[in-house]
């Protein structure tokens, strides 16, 4: 079966997390914005055709069925195709974390947005500012520290053990995009969190993840996504 | 088996979802921090005797088995308690949803905290409005709007039929919440959206929702939860 996955076009977003998966499953999958313009999301939002509209994109498209919210997306790629460990005490466990990543991507959108979604940055530079502050100061030393602890018992795997995760693939993305849009913040944070960064570098090793990154299907990072850089909030 | 909730012992907060489900399903369960004290909770996120420590709270001890994030407890109890239909596809439909009101959830949280999680109301008031002005024009009618539209659907029952879902628990959760936080805008703004109202009303008729809420296990809405009525932001 070819997969139908819908996001928007010119950015990397939460459609990033389900990318990565399906590029390191070496999974068929059509990105229909990008390959036939972004009308036909708007179309299945409305109800087009499906039952079950999507609230937001991302959302796939796996034959009839319509699965949105980006965690829900990879809990039901992760078992088909061996991205998750089989039993479900284990699927429940790293939905867990997948979704602990789900709530500091929304908090990363916040440092540019503590206004609101659909408000420009450009109108909230000094709130972004404070929040940002918070963000460091606060924020990712608790995520990042949790997730380093997690990422020191994987003793140079996953951190399901040997076979790489959904939640591996998630994490990778989140330190190249702390590194993207705060890479001064981010040069001198990482040197404590060495187990996560070396998990991000095996990710990045991977042949097919590798492939990806160097192709023209990895969009790169920009100023309209999650992971945007602003020189005034990395000082 | 008895369960153990893992949550805040004063606020109603993300752990009420959980509550709410618990009691409709007639569950045995013990609200740990609640009627032993909090320290419990703190040594399970230390990873005290479990190899899955969980982020934050809620967190749900079953067994031997933890699990963390909200709309992850209600997926696993969905299913072992009548809370959801059986085909996988109903389930990840109902999960969406859910996850899509840990969004709102979120970003109603945000309207008194737009700086920062870690910061006081106190000092964040101006930022407060504005991020709730924008809450009210832009984000509560796509967000209800949608619950409405799916409401719509359901004819009188439940947003999957005739059986109640964890998901209609929640939905009503998030009516009752904004009627507290914000009376005035939500007296106004609800008219516009019968079907919810209706869903919230057949929710709370339920007798075991009935007899959770009229009992001292409901704690009140206070302002240190998620929904907090301060009357600057219902202006």
């Amino acid at each position: 079966m070819r997969y139908e996955l819908y996001y928007w076009p010119s950015i990397q977003g939460r459609g990033e997390f389900v990318r990565l998966a399906l590029e390191d499953a070496g999974a068929s999958y059509i990105d229909v914005a990008r390959e036939r313009g972004a009308s036909a999301m708007a179309d299945l939002m409305q109800g087009e055709g499906t039952r079950t509209p999507p609230f937001a994109p991302p959302f796939l498209k796996a034959g009839k069925q319509v699965i949105g919210q980006t965690a829900n997306i990879l809990f039901f790629l992760g078992p088909r195709h061996g991205l998750v460990p089989k039993p479900e005490a284990e699927r429940l466990w790293l939905h867990g974390l997948q979704l602990t990543i789900a709530d500091l991507v929304l908090e990363i959108h916040d440092t540019h947005h503590p206004l609101g979604p659909t408000l420009y940055y450009e109108d909230q530079r000094s709130p972004a500012k404070k929040r940002t502050a918070e963000f460091w100061d606060q924020r990712v030393p608790k995520y990042l520290g949790y997730f380093e602890d997690i990422a020191a018992g994987c003793g140079g795997g996953y951190i399901a053990g040997r076979r790489l995760t959904y939640v591996d693939l998630s994490l990778f993305q989140i330190v190249a995009g702390l590194r993207y849009a705060f890479p001064r913040r981010m040069a001198k944070f990482e040197r404590g969190i060495p187990k996560l960064v070396g998990l991000h570098d095996r990710v990045a090793a991977r042949p097919r993840i590798e492939a990806y990154l160097a192709s023209a299907r990895r969009i790169p990072f920009n100023e309209d996504g999650i992971f945007r850089h602003y020189g005034a909030l990395d000082a």
